[in-house]
């Protein structure tokens, strides 16, 4: 009697104008964990939380590599999101291919978002229950982007979706000015801030014995640097470096962030500054 | 019981004759940030609202260039504006190709609404969910073209959709006699105006501060002038333009408006009257 | 409990042998404004009122020409009557590719008749909304047909379809006699005299003031006339014209329509009646 | 709760056995106006009432040639005969270009069935709306064919279908022993008398004034005789020779109808018995 | 709230493990005419009942001859039947042409039911609503077949489909041992009283002045002879032989039956005995 | 109010991860007679109960061969089974021209499988309604496969299906161990015993007079025996040898079984140890 | 009145975000029987529960060679898996024929992810009702792979699947540490414990008399060891082996466990460590 016959078919509008499949897909990346995006002057970083489902098994994936240029992390419906990242990969490819450079982010985001606006209008397939978050270098300079399963895109500064998201939005939009200023180091450590705040208070972001488990991974994308997920070993170091340098993890001072915004004063210098290596690892 | 059945599919006619379905999507029109499009003798000037989704993100495009004769400003669904502006765009690049001059305004707007109108009678398709307001110039002079979701279109003298377009409406509609003969600047700050008063009584178009974030993007197309966006620092010079000029922010005050169409007296006179720069920016 | 479930379907009949989604289909023609049609013995003649929806957007097209020899006016949904009349015209020009004449007309609507019935017996689309009145002149003379959205046509002597054409349908009833032998002068003058009864009393054809902004188009075509739709000025002068002429405009005294029939003679002499200056604007 | 859920689908039996959709399309027969169909030794007849929807209007053709040596006569969606008409042209128009030879009616008339069968068994069509007379000639002698929206057709002596056809049949059945021997003009009599049974008491034939704007229509065929549907002269002459010849227009006096078979007595001898003339005429 | 959800598809299994719309399409075929198949011997004969719809046209054809060695009688819907010969007949010739001889009966059978086992498996189609006799003659001899809608089919020695079929399938198996030695007069006089006896009490076969009208119709195939179906005058002769031989109209006394067993003791021997008189007749 | 939704649509999984019209399908396997497959050391043995639906009619088959070296008999719905076996047949087919040997057992019911599969994940189909026992011999020996309905198969020792089939299954899981070394004649006989457990007590296999109205069919293959239907009077003969050996009809004394094992000692040696003959037969 | 409308189409979303038939399919994986994998240094092992479902016929396959390299152990619809490993193989043998080399574990995972997910957004689709333990060894060492109904797979240390597989988890979990280390034959008795734990306490893995019939199956696929499914002969030894080892059915004593991971301190070495056996078996 009560039900709402307009919300269960993506090709039938509410009379208010409103696509309640689309919106309900959204809903699917709200449950994924979180996973923060945000760049500096040459750098785009992504951090996301991945809690794997038990000991017995790797977590899945939350950041995928697309091209040397370019990655995502994502939340949300994980088949979904490899089946856009292999189109992703596949585009790359054929750009590449064809042109003998990598695909300008902007124009790949924008057949992107077309290829899933195609699942927005058409009964016979549902809208994909992912969002992206997509961390991209090219002759433009550093870029995160936001896509939603609505097929929409937005180019950010910084930005976080997931579960508990809110949280760590609050905190990127009160250090957002410094970012841009921000050495790498920095920009890694904010995004470990920004993360943690999405989470409940009594969990950690690593194990107390900060064992080869972590819950988090990272990835860096930027001048001369390829994309690359950072190693365990790397991830530990940011953790406790962000450790030391915060009691950012209280979001409620935002004056400490500004602080913060000081440790790394020369954008493009850190701890995996050297191309040469991340190149070698950034195969895995 | 009261639910009414005709209304969940769009090839399902209610027995009055209407299409509810369709009905439906031009209520998402309504639910996208407002738009205006106006013209003068030689020029059509679009200018949009665009409240950004956070302080994170860049706001979603509201105007998107198409051709060096044509742009369009959009009100609705984004994702689905974009992929009629990738139609558009392929149309006019196949016409260049073939014929090697820019599509006619009224041939190409007749085509889309051809493409259109399939959404509205295939049972697997749901209608578009956008309204367009298209700017172009072409030997018949400057068009402001409105498009709907019924794939209806209109040749319009100056036209504005989108969330609270009616105040905007009647300012347009008080002023429309003077635009003909407006000078490039007036035209603008009159569409400043006009979007204006489609806002709510204690929002501001410009932070307080000037700062570069402003919330209207305008766009002009023209004679001797390629559809160009404009840049921050352009805005915000019409913006204040408009400020000085204008108690026109009281639509009550209809006289003074009359008066404002005497700032500009030589149409194609403004502060963006050099096409060599306009081409050179044309690209973003 | 008393909702009827054979009418949501084009292909399911009712158990008295109808389709309702054909009916309602029709409904919508009544939704559309009123347009008339007639002739006399060489020229056919379309008279549409056309209520722009607001000042600021021109009216919607109501009369569309196909070829040389023909045009339709319409009433209901614009964009399909668009569809139809692209399908209209690229049929004309490949027979005129073909066989270098004019499409016979009979020949022409039976083939559009075909077309239309498609949506009546398929379940993935629905029937078009929208009636058509079709003037057009072959070897066989001037022709009047109707189309509705049930794919019948009819081969009519005079007609109008559209929102209170009853009113119009009398009027053309109650003259019809005289059209054969009328002037074209004369039978514009009827045509405005059916379309004005179908307006509301207080509603005028044209504004106080004669300005620009005109409510009808007329278009004619016939024996060494092209199809054309006339301008602007060429409507004031027979809105003018048939106001001198008639107290026409009191349906209730068909004797003085009677006496119109007098007014033009000479069936093809008339304002507009050469041809050089037809050919010269039918491409509008 | 009443409803009667195996009656909206074509694809659907009853429990009893039956597909109500086939029944509903036979009631739309019902909803057109009579015609019959009736032959002699070497012609086959058809007659049609045909109601004009107003005086404006020409009224829909009942009576469709399809090749000289045959044609039909419809009740029911006239858009359906229309398709229906066309197949059976164009069949027609290959097997003359294959064979050089008429198409035998049998044989047609069992195509027409296997292709009207399809719609009774496919979910994503509807029955046709439309019951079918075919009259037509070939070596096997002059042959009336009914043919029913189920797909089924019957060879007839004589036939009616279409609304209040009862009374017709029961004209029919009264005589028809003496229709093989008649002549002509007594068969197209017949078929007159016939028709005007199915009339309302207070409705008439043709118009007081015996006027041009006849309602019935009638098409003969047969031995030497293409497919000719009579002019309107020729209507009037044979309702003019029924008027006379009886007053077989009170059913209840079948005696007198055995007389009228005298009058006569010549078949293939009547007022269009010249072949040159018949032929002439076929084209239109 | 009773309504059994499970019988509106034929994809759709009830919990009992059937296929209800099977078993409706069946209830189709009880809703025909009753037909009668059996065989002695050397010879298959069919016997149907034919009403005719009404005097004015010849019946429905019950009989269908297929090829030279084959042919069948039907009982449901006469469409579907048609379809089916259609297909039967098609492979047929395909089988002559490529192997110079007659489609053995068994593998003829099996490819039918295949095809139309895929009606019953299908979601955009229902079941064929027709039973099928089909009688033939190959190396094997003799033999009757009986179809279903559900696409079964059963080797028989004698069998009966349609309206009140029990009462003859009674008097099939009462007889059903003498069959074989019977002469041809003897099994076709079998064939009219099984088929009487599925007549209500009230009817009979051929009308009292045993005119042309007959309700009737026979066809037999067999050793030397081509699938022949009797003239009306044979028909004649077979009703008047079957009513002097037996008061076998009275099924309740079997023994009688039996007597008749020896009218006719030379199979192969009959009134239509002569091949070439069956051969010249058999194009009908 | 408590129907449960899940039911009628193969593609749709309940809470309970579970498909019921997979299930209804194995249910329509119950509805079938039963039947019985088996095995010793160099043979594979099908047996089935075959009711002809009337003394008209032959029993529809039971049982079919595929190819020399297989053959199956089936519970259920013919039609479907005839379809699989026409897949079956087509496969060993073209093996055997490919190859030129018989297609291995083991890889043929698994492609059966991967076709059956589709017909449970595919919205436009329904899972076919018929379970199948497989006997085959090819160099892994004899095998008897069960395939059901889900497109699950069973390499079996001894299985039966089919209505009331438990009772069978019981007799076979007690003598399941003397199978591998039992004569041929011995394991016909245990399936004769098996099968006639599955009838209830009233019922025999065969007419009192052992007449040629037989109510089982058997078949056998195996080393140097193509696939063979037995004839009648095979049946006959192992029925009285089943009747003779044993009080084994009384399934409550499974000692007396053990002791039938005795029966035969030599494997491959029966009353159709006779390849020739087999060959010979193995056509009908 | 509570049915949630979400949940039977895995086209439509739930308002929370959820895809209802996803997580039903999963279910159907807790319906089959448990199996287990997991690795040590070199070698991957999966162990699976098969419970015949009768004495007549073997169990259905729990354990799939794949390639040499890969073999797959199911838990849910095995025809759905049969369909999966049917594509998995011939994925194999692509690639091997392109590359010569064995396809890298990741990337076939990868692309059989991709082939389930469409099965997940399609409406004419039903998820696969299978989840899947994948063993393989490649360049990167041996693999465990779980792979979900979600079309999401984890890469995993260990991992178990199927009915009452919790217990087994907390096995695994408890003794994941040592697995490393284990020996080849540790790793088995290591994988039959955890399945023992899965069983409900009254039942045992095989019978008591130990005879050929047992109840799991073992496979092994490693450094120089093709993937092989070990004979019932070795399943009893390791059955033994595992028996005398531990009262490690007592899950509740981890310790205990840990002591057994001494057992074997050579991985590589086992009772199966000679890759010419393996090759040699691997076929069957």
């Amino acid at each position: 009697m009560f039900r709402n016959q307009y919300d269960s078919d993506v090709t039938v509008w509410s009379p208010q104008g409103r696509l309640h499949q689309v919106e309900y897909a959204i809903a699917a990346v709200k449950l994924g964990t979180a996973t923060v995006g945000l760049k500096n002057r040459d750098y785009a970083v992504l951090v996301a939380l991945c809690k794997p489902p038990s000991e017995l098994s790797a977590s899945q994936r939350k950041l995928i590599p697309i091209d040397d240029h370019l990655g995502i992390s994502i939340a949300g419906i994980t088949a979904d999101a490899r089946v856009l990242s292999k189109y992703l990969r596949s585009e790359c490819l054929s750009y590449k291919h064809s042109y003998g450079s990598a695909y300008p982010v902007s124009r790949l985001i924008t057949n992107l978002g077309n290829k899933m606006q195609t699942t927005t209008q058409r009964y016979d397939r549902r809208p994909y229950g992912v969002g992206l978050l997509l961390a991209g270098y090219d002759e433009m300079g550093p870029h995160i982007y936001k896509v939603e399963p609505s097929a929409n895109f937005f180019n950010c500064k910084a930005m976080t979706i997931g579960s508990r998201s809110q949280s760590a939005r609050t905190y990127l939009e009160r250090h957002l000015k410094t970012f841009n200023a921000c050495s790498n180091d920095d920009i890694i450590c904010h995004g470990i801030h920004a993360i943690r705040s999405s989470l409940p208070n009594d969990e950690q972001l690593s194990k107390d014995d900060g064992a080869s488990q972590l819950n988090i991974t990272i990835a860096i994308v930027g001048k001369n640097q390829p994309f690359k997920i950072l190693t365990d070993q790397e991830n530990l170091v940011y953790l406790n470096m962000a450790k030391e340098r915060g009691t950012t993890s209280m979001p409620s001072k935002p004056q400490e962030d500004d602080d913060n915004s000081s440790f790394g004063d020369q954008p493009g210098t850190s701890t995996l500054h050297d191309p040469q290596v991340a190149v070698a690892t950034k195969e895995n």
